[in-house]
């Protein structure tokens, strides 16, 4: 049997356990060219929290009574495809269920020789990538300019900071609790982090913090944590928005200063993107990446929930801020 | 003697012909290198507005009780310049003023066989150029897509939808009065104008108008007419970001709808941009504008205000959008 969780209902502002239903399907047996994948770990992502609204995004929305989708490492049980193996590790986009049958084409093989096989999710895919392209291609940041990442502790955030500091860049974290500080200071050598939680003045830890103004603007958060950047904002700034996370689970479109002048005034880039832009240039990334996290230029961290009926949890923590790192569930072993 | 219109006050709010004073000054005596230009045709522009401010800006604040500075057109009355003659046609910045003593090396001879003088203020001057990157530099509009320009029929604005027109696109307009509508749709040939200033629901005007999503966003205006423009881009819009007038004479910063999600998920790109960021590339550009000139495919329009002493009334009217196309005043023949 297949256990599977289900999009129940669409959340209205912050989703509860109220809007999965996990149910148990027998699995069906494989047709040719199909693979059956037994989860090993899988991602939750803030980008799941847009696709549960029925409303057109840069993804389709999730269907209701539908398993949502999303990115899984798993090993091979069962194979009708030449090119998998019983025993092989893979990824796929299976998403919320203990065992995925995919069509070979949809899974790609992971080598748990260059690091631990989570990070196919992580650092050496979605995240990593999403970092890696949001930031070296949209803003490259020069040596001796300055970087702030909000989310920093995330698991777009810290690989967006590490890679910055290989760049030459000081760089300014923003997150939100002490431990995520310690770690981005004290492991991660970020320059500064700032807890937006505990400040009395954002805006002034951050002309603190930013004494040159800010050149790059990695933001994950939007909100009046993203207002409080903008003020600082140099001549030709660059500024990447990859999410939004605090307006996410808000009931309306929220409202906050207009920051065009910013921009205009600061001749200053501020582009979208979604790292499947980038997907005919992952074959130039991964490797880079992966041969920085061997030669140690870039660390990685994960939080991870043990246990598939602990999914919706673990998403849900995503917005309390529980995760640092990549968020990821281990359903076996 | 010379005339000078100073800057008597910082405005606070709409400016006022309080904030100006006309003075009237010796001529001084030319040194080595300088000339002597008597004004034809003194140039006003938004822009100024922000310049009134003492804040940090791309250019610096006006100072208090000096000439405003801007573009001026002017015949060469003296010269102790070896590059330029009595009775030549020049442009320089020396602004409100009806004659202005200045190093040769400030000036730029104009071509009348090329275009009447007054568009070096114009088509072939600054708000031509700022068109031209910014609609081919930051946007790249091609053929069959959906160009929306605010601010159209001003000086900036009419020249990027014939360039958009150009380049094949298809061009909708936003403007103030059924005079600048009917000039944009019966000679400059826009697809659509909208009037904002009449309509009862611009949103539904730019859905009727844009029925396959906006491409590329030249705004020229800011506030809630570039919202609703917002809500309509598609996958890989570029908004170009030029001018912001509807904020410029506002006491505070203005609040609205956050529109950093609507480029999220559209991958779309915010770009300020002044047009001294390509002066490298001046030489490229006005070539192509001239001939485009030329050849008809570019028209221009002028509101002309006589009489130096109205400096201030055509400086004002901008915001009222007196005028159609470039405004100049008028200060000798």
């Amino acid at each position: 049997m297949n256990k599977q969780f289900l999009l129940a209902s669409r959340p209205t502002g912050t989703p509860s356990s109220e809007n999965f239903k996990l149910v148990e399907v027998p699995i069906p047996d494989l047709k040719e060219g199909e693979v059956l994948v037994r989860s090993l770990y899988i991602s939750v992502d803030p980008y799941m929290r847009g696709r549960m609204n029925d409303y057109k995004s840069y993804v389709p929305p999730y269907s209701l009574n539908e398993p949502i989708a999303g990115g899984v490492v798993g090993e091979v049980i069962e194979s009708k495809s030449s090119q998998f193996q019983t025993g092989e590790i893979v990824m796929g986009m299976y998403g919320w269920q203990t065992n995925g049958v995919v069509n070979g084409k949809d899974l790609q093989k992971i080598n748990s020789d260059i690091a631990p096989i989570s990070t196919a999710l992580g650092v050496l895919g979605m995240p990593g990538l999403t970092a890696y392209f949001g930031l070296l291609d949209i803003a490259n940041p020069q040596a001796g300019e300055t970087v702030v990442v909000s989310g920093a502790a995330g698991a777009v955030g810290m690989i967006v900071g590490q890679i910055a500091k290989i760049k030459g860049a000081r760089v300014i974290g923003i997150a939100g609790s002490e431990e995520k500080i310690n770690y981005l200071k004290e492991e991660l050598h970020f320059d500064e982090v700032i807890n937006y939680k505990t400040t009395s003045d954002i805006k002034a830890d951050l002309r603190n913090a930013c004494p040159n103004g800010v050149d790059v603007y990695f933001d994950n958060v939007g909100g009046s944590i993203s207002d409080a950047v903008l003020l600082l904002i140099n001549q030709g700034a660059r500024i990447p928005l990859c999410g939004q996370i605090s307006l996410y689970n808000l009931e309306k479109v929220d409202i906050g200063p207009r920051m065009q002048p910013l921009l205009l005034i600061n001749s200053a880039l501020m582009q979208g993107f979604i790292v499947s832009n980038y997907m005919s240039r992952f074959h130039e990334a991964l490797p880079q990446m992966a041969q920085w996290v061997a030669e140690g230029k870039i660390k990685y961290k994960e939080t991870i929930v043990e246990g598939f009926e602990n999914m919706p949890t673990a998403f849900l923590g995503l917005f309390s801020g529980e995760n640092i790192g990549k968020q990821l569930v281990r359903v076996a072993d």
